[in-house]
């Protein structure tokens, strides 16, 4: 959509985002999880905060139980209110970061072209995209909310992996093999990764 | 508009915002100013939260800065766009708190409804209006942006207080007199306010 807001000039924070992270002893930054329905990305991003909180940090889990309930309440399913529903959530998050929390998203996120618009917004070492990788068969029959069946028998249109493609990202920061790994495991290999590229602590 | 979101159940943080409160050390709340344009809403808000920070508490400040081109930057300035615009900030301060922060907004939000519908959003003790009360001459005498001039000149449509009506809050938390007061002694209003109601520390 246009740039609708005119006359639109404020002043600055006196607080900047680095004066939040010395407070709270550590960065702040965006964990953006995508993949399939069923992929785990709502679990597994749930599991890496807790481990994040309980290691000291300020956390955020921005998902379909806080985001469609509020935020996205006047937002349906169809491909432009997705689009949009996405835009929110990146708008947030990066609000969340500049507020010194890690913010952790769970979303489908189906389309390369918008997580690719969250990414621009953000900059650049704090955007980090990881793919809950798992076959379209295995989250089908894990299939919790029986949404795949009705997907499969037209009772849902715009179902991503049955009446809409998911795009898988093509060079997200991490992939985690939901297929193979536990939850446990999955948590280990991202915390692993943020150690490694130095946004959090050991 | 319409709860429009449907098959839409998802589980619970692992982390409540009772544990974000205990590891910040401070409450979480939402600290809503309400007033004219020129009536010093920004000002005493960023500077409200420059005191908050330094007493060690986790801030942010929602603004026409960051809302405006980013969140709300597909909205104009008609009545539904601006109604719109007060939705997505009430919901975006209510995650705010909900992940431990004490958020601030500044926006002229000039319809008891439209106030009325945020307050609702969000616990009874956890909401605190404060109208910065400042006569038209006054704000529109400050005029910074030549605004109010635009707006009698017919140029600006939906102008608060010129050609869109400011509805003074009923009943709100607190009344910051800045046509009487300086900054600094609206800011000790404000502490002082807030400590008087133990929502923080002395």
């Amino acid at each position: 959509m246009n740039q609708k807001s005119t006359h639109v000039v404020w002043e600055q924070s006196l607080i900047t985002r680095q004066d939040r992270e010395a407070l709270n002893g550590h960065k702040s930054f965006v964990l953006w999880f995508t993949g399939l329905s069923g992929s785990g990305k709502s679990t597994l991003a749930h599991a890496v905060e807790k481990k994040l909180f309980e290691m000291g940090c300020r956390t955020f889990v921005l998902d379909g139980d806080n985001v469609r309930h509020g935020l996205s309440s006047n937002l349906g399913f169809s491909e432009d209110d997705r689009k949009e529903n996405i835009r929110r959530i990146g708008e947030v998050a990066k609000l969340m970061m500049e507020a010194g929390i890690i913010a952790i998203t769970a979303f489908i996120s189906p389309f390369q072209v918008e997580r690719q618009s969250v990414r621009n917004l953000i900059p650049h070492s704090d955007f980090i995209e990881i793919y809950c990788k798992a076959s379209l068969e295995t989250c089908e029959s894990r299939d919790l909310k029986v949404l795949y069946k009705k997907a499969r028998a037209g009772e849902i249109k715009n179902y991503t992996g049955i009446n809409s493609p998911y795009e898988a990202p093509l060079k997200p920061e991490l992939v985690v093999d939901t297929d193979a790994l536990s939850v446990e495991e999955s948590v280990i290999t991202v915390i692993a990764f943020l150690v490694r590229h130095g946004v959090i602590a050991a």
